[in-house]
């Protein structure tokens, strides 16, 4: 029988040698079933995994790999998802240590799992990113994707920031907090929820915008389609510090310009058959799963 | 010149005679420009209207009306939302009071955006409903449409009440609390905000849950996909009272199920040109519109 | 050794047969030991224990006992305060279920507690009760004390209220709401924490207002000394239902007005030695105890 | 007639010449009746009000004057707190441009209220400061005193933060969050407010534990006795801003205990006469002071 998949690159989690081990037995578990392995560059210096199997930048893995299997947790699986957001290879997470809502694959169970990949058993999961540009007197001055979120901060000075914010060109509000998180419905469970964001499902086309401690006690999240334009002035003298999936960041000054809007990539998540998303939610919110006795 | 509507009914706030004026006046205004007007039922006894202009009940100008102007507030829009839903005539709203979220036409300004309005210039906005029904030992023992929320609060007793989640058939959680509001956008920026929900703009297609005082604090809202069905289970030996948009009820008893999905039908309201849902929603949360002097 | 107590009162879960056999347990284990024991009424008549422990009535409890212990949940403890406020018997209570706030020696551990509790090593714990009167046309119609709160809810109608509030005769607001939670600090982890209201330690002198459901976005709750007189007055045409402790209820009718402020009587509660109040919260809440492995 | 102050020092906002005209006219108020002033020597220099008024620093002020008169917003009154908190001197708020919860004299009212103020009509009001210390490595390496509040933010990295918080030597709970506000009912409507922290009366005797974005939902503000002292570590391998009254600053680092208690010092506040907390609470919250009509 022919597998689902041809070609598949393993990704650990950063400089973590210790994701070695279940990294290998993946890999010759895949070569057994004659997949072809590329192990992820920084993956394979981390763990010292370089001569048997080859190995692979993440633009090689964009062009070659027909599925990238994560090992590590959701942070991991940010990472690869934004470095590989052009190239539209799926994504599975295994975590190695708590449950994560991204990657839902149990260290313990992954032979099994990929197994079934393999045979064409999972789910296909697809989630919305974020295009995030800064543009600084009219010039574009950085720009990237996010799966998660994008969150405005006050800057280096520690000082409440001022901004306006604009949707599909309309003024919207003006506001002084500590910053304000664009995020998906993804990002909706991760430092959006910390912050009193809405907890949106996957399926919900919408974009969370999120202030952080606000100054004016009525400025409560909002969710706006995805479809919109967000523009986000930052009011002299404020400079702000923005961060993007909580990984990478960009110290914005006053008077310039952050544009959000959606990205023309999407990212595909593969789970295992019977994956709940209320699930996952579930266990990690404590919420009871059946009455409690009396 | 031809009017963009031929027959208007005109809707008054419930058992308010002091809307006599108004409604006059729009009459016959209407009437002028040749547009066929009548005057709802109840309208016209509580404001004396029933000579000049025909009465018609709300099955009466769901068949002949093809615009409903409607003179109140925010419930009267509701009520008549409701009642013509099924038949697809636009609304439109004069607010008598406040401004309200859906009656944003000023009640001074009335006769120029009317008639703009039957120039062809008003801007088309639709909205989804919810349709609820509640089921008895495999019965059905009442459905109706809603535009703003169907809300499960404790009944008589004043007691917390236990109920199971479901959403597409899945189960979701087991809450104990003093209820749960189920809103559309729409419903979003009425009572499912004072309860903390999510603000959610009328182009997210989602629906909120949102749970009244949860007996276990990680308990917060949810926004689902609008093409989701939501079936929730009163446990015994718990009793709730259900309020549709605030305005009709029904008590449902221990081990009824409560379905709640998309309507077939949606609401179509008109605006006058450059209506800005984002200004209202400043103007009812106090936001500032510009940056405030130091 | 003289015993700490010398007439001790046992108080079960309200109409609950299954605490007879801990009831008689710790009869028997207290006759062993000298100690005189009471039945409360309702108690004896629930679980049959009628021949032979005397049955006497709160109010007896009241002028003999020297300790009152209650086996049931907090419900069942906040009842023997309100019934026993103005007697200053001390009280314990032992938890049939699930760990509580009030009743914190675990049922298994229970002669081993009340042992220790004869032998002198217990921690008094001393908390402020609210004086709540409801007066009609000057005169007064209702009064009661209470443990926990105080909560005025919408009334029949199950419509917003509308009241006035005044804090030492000062005027303080105007609401519309779906009521308020009048809150002792003990009270502050029950019902009005699921309100979003402050968590007050036991020795925080305040007594906290926490609104249900504003119609205004900034009405958050407040915190008030424990010395201040609230007055609550219900604005026509509304009226609404007042519930105390979660036990009993008033109907409170438009124009009426509430008063609060800490009663004369302070409930003592006694607990073992090692008791600690952050301990039961973070078990209540799911606090880690310790950092979690990354 | 003596008056109530024989020197009042003059203290105006930070590096603000604007205030220049308001510090001469009230200097020269002052003078005429017979009252020695003082001004402060950064205010004297900002104003170049230097050659007709002896200029003081911050500790010829706290020996000398009997009051000082601050011009300025919160802010500035903060700091002079802060800066006089050994010293007892009383003070008296002037806002120069919005209504503050500490600087409630109008500029435009300020001349007769000092001439009552003078002539002993005014209210004293009591304000707790908390005293705040950070060790490492067993040695202090820091300690202020702050009127609103302590922040212990995140780092230089901006990621999360983890602590152990400890109440009087026991353990309460470990966190991960963006950080912690420890704030004075006084703070309580300051930054904690925005952080969804408890309002506390000034006659409430609490401190008040805001978490900040707190990574676990259940972790909800606590509102702890004054007398209590409060030990934060901060846990490997984090780093952590500290801010004082959102004024001064401090990098602490990992391993670093900080500690705060009551301070042994309290600042007396000077309100005219009818001075009215919740009528600031109410202007500031934009609660309405009576019914709205329907």
């Amino acid at each position: 029988m022919q597998n689902a998949f041809q070609t598949v690159a393993l990704i650990g989690k950063y400089q973590s040698p210790e994701v070695a081990g279940a990294v290998l037995r993946l890999a010759h578990f895949l070569r057994e079933r004659s997949v072809a392995v590329l192990i992820e560059q920084a993956t394979a210096s981390a763990t010292g995994i370089t001569s048997e199997f080859p190995v692979a930048t993440y633009e090689q893995i964009g062009s070659k790999a027909d599925l990238a299997v994560v090992l590590g947790g959701d942070g991991t699986l940010l990472t690869a998802a934004r470095r590989l957001a052009s190239h539209q290879v799926p994504l599975a997470g295994v975590n190695m240590g708590r449950l994560g809502f991204l990657t839902d694959i149990a260290c313990e169970a992954m032979l099994e799992r990929i197994s079934e990949f393999l045979a064409g058993d999972f789910l296909r999961d697809e989630r919305m990113m974020l295009e995030v540009s800064i543009e600084r007197a009219g010039e574009r001055v950085f720009n990237t994707a996010v799966l998660n979120d994008c969150v405005i901060n006050k800057g280096e000075s520690g000082r409440m920031i001022e901004f306006e914010l604009h949707v599909d060109g309309e003024f919207v509000y003006f506001q002084r907090s500590d910053g304000i998180i664009i995020s998906t419905p993804t990002g909706s469970t991760a430092y959006a929820m910390s912050a009193n964001g809405p907890i949106l499902h996957p399926k919900v086309s919408g974009i969370a915008l999120v202030p952080l401690c606000p100054h004016a006690l009525s400025h409560r999240p909002i969710t706006v389609g995805d479809d919109c334009r967000i523009d986000l002035f930052i009011q002299p003298p404020h400079d702000a510090r923005i961060h993007f999936d909580g990984q990478t960041r960009f110290d914005a000054r006053s008077g310039d310009k952050i544009s959000v809007s959606r990205s023309a990539y999407r990212v595909c998540l593969l789970h295992p058959l019977g994956h709940s998303y209320f699930s996952i939610l579930r266990e990690k919110l404590h919420w009871s799963a059946s009455p409690r006795l009396p």
